[in-house]
């Protein structure tokens, strides 16, 4: 790569050092390097007559990455992993590394190591999100919000419920994104077709074969091991890490629209970065462009799902590289899509701002709406008759209605329905139901109490996640 | 639907019962009545005067299902569930259905039923189809196989082991659909926007507002409830679901296009089902016709990943339902396709005949090339440079291909090399190396065993799996 | 398929006859005996010893079809077309039809044949959208309103023009589907492997051949043809199609959701078919529930992009039938779900209401905001330095804006900027400003304008468009 | 971008510099100062009084790009199209450009200009293949193949019409490219929600804004302009043209395909670079790496089609930037991957090497099968009955491939059906059958022939396809 290369823009506008020093053309050698001398210790340890003092040749360069000669080199052979490999062998003045060992006995490990610490960095700062919403949530308990079925008012809810609820959304994939991560089961060395003939061949000996992988593996700090693969593992392997990804992206993002619904209403604001200036030209607008972007990089997502969906089925025999490019993109640039997102949902969840006088002037314009059902029941209890009262009350609230579509002002509905002799229900009475508005949230605050536990319980084991704090964003 | 309603092609070509009886309009119905069922019975436990008759009148008439009355009704009301509601009813001779509920609280939890069911005999077909191939990976446990790579042959292994690859791949794919099945969790009573606001109002109790809830989710047979949810629950959990089921065809679909491989070099064939004839006109074809369909079903299973996965993200505050129309079509039709994948892998896996004397007389002539790395190292043995063997090696593996490839007879590479004295190697030492085949394959019938090992564990609790057999396919 | 078959929710729920007639197994079949007579007439007219006598037994039964017969014959030879072919031989009583042909060179051009039907339907439906689309952007081609981006108020509009914008998008989309309608290849008679053996061995004479062929594709009313194909005509045209399919829909949805967040403000409604009722429990919802569904029918057309975008690219030789499921499935769903799409869109188009008082009311609200850049040259023009007056104008805008959100009520815009002395302008000079409304719409009414001349041109030789109307919705 | 920038693998791998030029910072950099200085021109011309040395003044330096620089002002003001106007007016000493424009004034149309030159590129190549395609399929035009279906023997064919075959598939794909090269419409200048307010504001005089736009346009190079939009072009353009490049990858893919099949039986090879070395450890290999990459960029494209697909139909009002984020990633990279996928494709074309000798081998095995339709034929016409001379035939064929696939031997079909007396045929007559070969092959040639013709006319008028060579392949 000269130095005019055309950079990754998702590595570098959105992604976190944590997840681009695993991808980066030097976090990728820096692993591969830690993974050759692993081996060759665990194969000197076997018997096979590497000296230490070449293990120690290696440990010294092992820092030294020079793009530039790597890839001049790889430019010759046209071989990405030979290139690699002469060029540490160059700075180490030896030969010793990736003995017995296909090409493939390197990158499919190396690239399920780079994956598996992703997962580790995606499934922490999830756990992140969902303490920054659980707070949020508690802070908003009890904040009386106009809820909204079909876009339009329907009953109140709380505005902590309905963070809980986007809430429990991630709860969800959380927990499909904790699973994988656990059990995500690394290929080993398993040779050229996967039979492991070439190490049988090298130490003629099953049983230190195996101890040799199970040296590796361990090193590389996998819990379990596919045992009958061929060249490569299974693609689909990579589907479900790229839709467990998409899952959690979508959690946000559906958290992400609807604060896009209400910036539009003038509920509430995603706020602005420190420093950050609003449009110099429109000085009363809110733009929701974080929001946006978070719902941008969940799109991003399906695109990588369909193409390692798209991957999965197509294995041919033992294996080909037809994935290879695909996977070149898929994988590091889905990873670079949802760490970008989780740091931007991490900024928007610090910096939001609620506007409630906005939001108890919406709850004041609709409850009488939205507690008809209520106000239903309460004059069926007093006698009316219930068909009486309900035709009473739709006649009254179609009127309502029309008369503020109408440009005839906004009616009161409770000065309509207290004047309609057939409910026989005072203004006072009506806004004495009215004025009883706790009870119209039902049982929101309650959730939100059970989401701030079980947010307290499922994130505890998840270290760093109760502090990470997301970088600056561009 | 009138007697001349279009089919659904995937349910009635290639689904088998099992899933069509849960999601046919009278399997649906079936499922809605034995809910309301359910809690009318827990409402009258907990208090609402509910008569004991009534609930006897609506048990009395609950398999009475008429498609075409049903359909009359909403084609005057335009709303589905109330058109059901007045059908029941009607037939009962009763109103106390759906007291306290939205249609919400019917739709979602009957379509969780629906999935949650339907998971469960895909997974019982999973762990059948995981059974079969473990079978035939043992039947053919030694079976040596020109392994290829690049789809060029490459080293060798077994055909039990090339199975047992393919079966590793479904046995990952039945990991995760065996955890989203064990905790597929479901949304509850939760009334219009999520709060409970009518089941309260109902019962004005909060704890047995509670008591119903985790009744009815009990009578259903789930294990865990989403807490804090809106009127619906999130899409992306149906987007996990078809992910999973993704992942299990993607895994069938790589064995199946594995076999249309190996059927175009002769080495094997699908088979027959019984009575089932072969081209009329061109009889000496053995067409893969069903594993192309296996193939063509994880492809059609690739588009409702895109359609979960784009509802997926896309929340409007509570819910709306958007979804709705994606939802009727992507949730049964993925069932039904992976049904009908599994129907045929099952298929597949009993009537597939394999032409031992085919692979045999491609391994004699590829042995020779794929052995050139063990020859080598004798040759470096028997004190003959490294370098030197190698080209001598190279040398006479290019002269024998390329008089294969301009028609200059198959050329016997053995006799080349021994011919060649830079190696020093005899022809009877030669064919003496490759006489002890079974070195060549390594440890492909170790993993063969594991494989085994791991399918009878792992199938152990799957009811029913060990005995399923597929239907007669089309 | 029995009289209990599982119907295609697609089909029977939204698409038109135009379309199931098309489609279904009926409509196929039908086309399909079509199709062999006008092979039989073309076969004899060159020579072949086909009776005349026989052709006209074969017209005297062409519309008795039986499903269950054909269904039944199916089940025991496992051949989809050799069942309808003795089915129809069997109605005839002769064995004339078929001859030289293989079942693709039936089925490929009865497919072809059935897409190229339907496109010229989505085409006539397409126009019939534009036309009304256009007679709505007329009708409100000068109303002002608050347009948005980023989901808040921006600069003003028209009504007219932002439906006009919707419109262009639905131009484009014509634009592709005109002409993939226009010039759709049909693959016509080649044979097993597309090199027409078969009837050139039946003829003996190439030019018979081709005067046979090119019959057929007169007869079929094919403008063109594929000349050099194996035995199934590429794939990737499915995709061209489907996605032009796409293209037309995300047009409409765009359009929908637009409604769906105006409806959210209650600034019009898609309102209600002749005799539909709202929601019976909340009088005062007003659901964009078809616009809701004209963007599931998007997203729905979204996964058969992925499906038939995941055939293309992977045929393998001369073709096989690993797209045959995808096929059945994809093809017709996309064209019954584009054709609900178009049938709503119509629908809506015919009902909606839009509330002017609403708009007025909130363009009142929003103009001061709206126009500040307006008001900060004519400051510039009455002598104010322009650093002075952006301040003034981006200090009263943000104090304004506050005071709503801080409930502290509706502050006047107009009256604090008259009030602030470095601005210079009176209030009744901002009213002026404000009261020339016109000028703020800039040139959507004349974009309006172009639009619905461009629509007249452009629909004028679509055949029915101008009339066609939807039918009822369910 | 720091020196460490991670690089966009597509672009720095696999792309060309045509494409590389366009969508790199430095190439959008340019375009973006070109079209600065055309709407200051333009609008001097028109009466805005912008000094002829401001121009002169931004002309001068217009090619002084500093990345780091216009990095370093974004990351203060986090406004991209902000540092960029900055920066150029620093070096300019001036502030004279994007007068009266918004940020998506520039944007929209300077993207629209990267997706149209890219279009351009595209098209070129696209005839470049098709011109290479042609010549190969002329010069196999009659060398006899096997042609296969379902991946098994079916009928011959020629390996030129085989590839005739596919280039019908790619010719279909070109014609949706030109068209939509051809009149791919641009946004235009339109202002913030479209209407053009601030240009008139400006200028007060809507004919010179008119003419403003048209000479914009014009400078451009479109032929075509999108009247009614909002802030952004419709989205769903972005698809159509997405769409378009995957139509001609899978093209592309499908040849791949069928090479990797025909070198994993030995029939050809796609070739090596000069210079490159096949694999050290496997001499005997030839692997299809470049059309298995070929196919990788065709399932890359798969996923950008998902991309720009979820985008369209998701437009908020007059547009916000949710799609922001997608479209940097989508578009440059969807260009680069069918860019390198072409390059892969031209090498392919170039250095292929086809194996007479193999595939004459394999003609010579299987004819008999093949030919047994004719032989049927010709056993009818010496008078023996068809059904009996059907059975013999079948027996025997099923007997011959019994006996290969069982390992008794290649039997001979022609000695099997020359012994079976119910023929009546002798050895020497059957071989006189299957010596006419060039029967067997039907109009295969001749179908050659057209698809040379075609391309010849149809890539004409595509300037630079005659004589363009891919660059060498990584």
């Amino acid at each position: 790569m000269s130095s005019a290369a055309i950079p990754n823009v998702l590595a570098e506008r959105y992604a976190s050092p944590l997840i681009k020093d695993i991808w980066s053309p030097t976090g990728r050698i820096t692993i591969e390097r830690d993974y050759w001398i692993a081996v060759m210790k665990a194969q000197r340890d076997l018997g096979l007559p590497i000296p230490a003092a070449a293990i120690a040749d290696y440990e010294k360069v092992k820092t030294k990455i020079d793009l530039a000669d790597i890839d001049a080199r790889e430019r010759v052979t046209l071989h990405d992993v030979k290139a690699r490999i002469e060029a540490f062998n160059a700075l180490a003045g030896r030969e010793s590394i990736h003995l017995g060992l296909t090409s493939r006995d390197l990158t499919e490990n190396v690239e399920q190591l780079q994956i598996a610490r992703s997962l580790e960095v995606v499934r922490m700062k999830t756990a992140a999100a969902l303490l920054k919403l659980s707070k949020r949530s508690k802070q908003y308990r009890s904040l009386m919000l106009t809820g909204r079925t079909h876009n339009v008012p329907a009953q109140p809810t709380t505005l902590g419920k309905r963070f809980a609820m986007f809430g429990q959304e991630l709860l969800a994939a959380f927990t499909g994104l904790d699973e994988i991560t656990a059990r995500y089961p690394v290929r080993g060395l398993k040779g050229a077709v996967g039979t492991q003939l070439d190490q049988l061949t090298l130490f003629n000996d099953a049983k230190k074969v195996a101890r040799l992988e199970a040296g590796i593996i361990k090193h590389l700090g996998f819990k379990s091991t596919l045992n009958a693969v061929g060249q490569v593992y299974p693609r689909s392997l990579d589907f479900e890490v790229v839709a467990a990804l998409h899952q959690v992206g979508a959690a946000a993002a559906s958290f992400a629209t609807t604060l896009r619904l209400m910036a539009g209403q003038g509920l509430l604001t995603e706020g602005f970065q420190k420093g950050q200036v609003g449009s110099s030209a429109m000085p009363h607008k809110v733009n929701a462009r974080n929001c946006e972007r978070i719902c941008g990089f969940s799109t991003i997502l399906s695109g990588y799902v369909t193409m390692t969906g798209a991957l999965s089925g197509h294995q041919w025999n033992e294996g080909d590289v037809s994935c290879s490019v695909v996977r070149r993109v898929a994988l590091p640039d889905a990873f670079y899509a949802i760490d970008g997102l989780l740091e931007t949902l991490l900024a928007v969840l610090n910096q939001m701002d609620v506007f409630e006088a906005a939001i108890a002037a919406e709850i004041q314009r609709q409850l009488p709406f939205l507690a008809t059902t209520t106000i239903l029941m309460e004059a069926v209890k007093a006698g009316v008759g219930r068909e009486t009262a309900h035709l009473a009350i739709k006649e009254n609230a179609l009127a309502a209605a029309k008369s503020i579509r109408t440009g005839q002002g906004e009616s009161d509905l409770v000065v309509l329905l207290a004047a309609d002799t057939r409910l026989g229900l005072s203004e006072k009475a009506l806004r004495a139901i009215l004025s009883d508005a706790k009870r119209f949230v039902g049982a929101a605050p309650q959730q939100v109490d059970t989401f701030v536990a079980t947010v307290k319980t499922t994130t505890r084991k998840v270290k760093g996640a109760a502090t990470y704090e997301p970088g600056k964003l561009l």
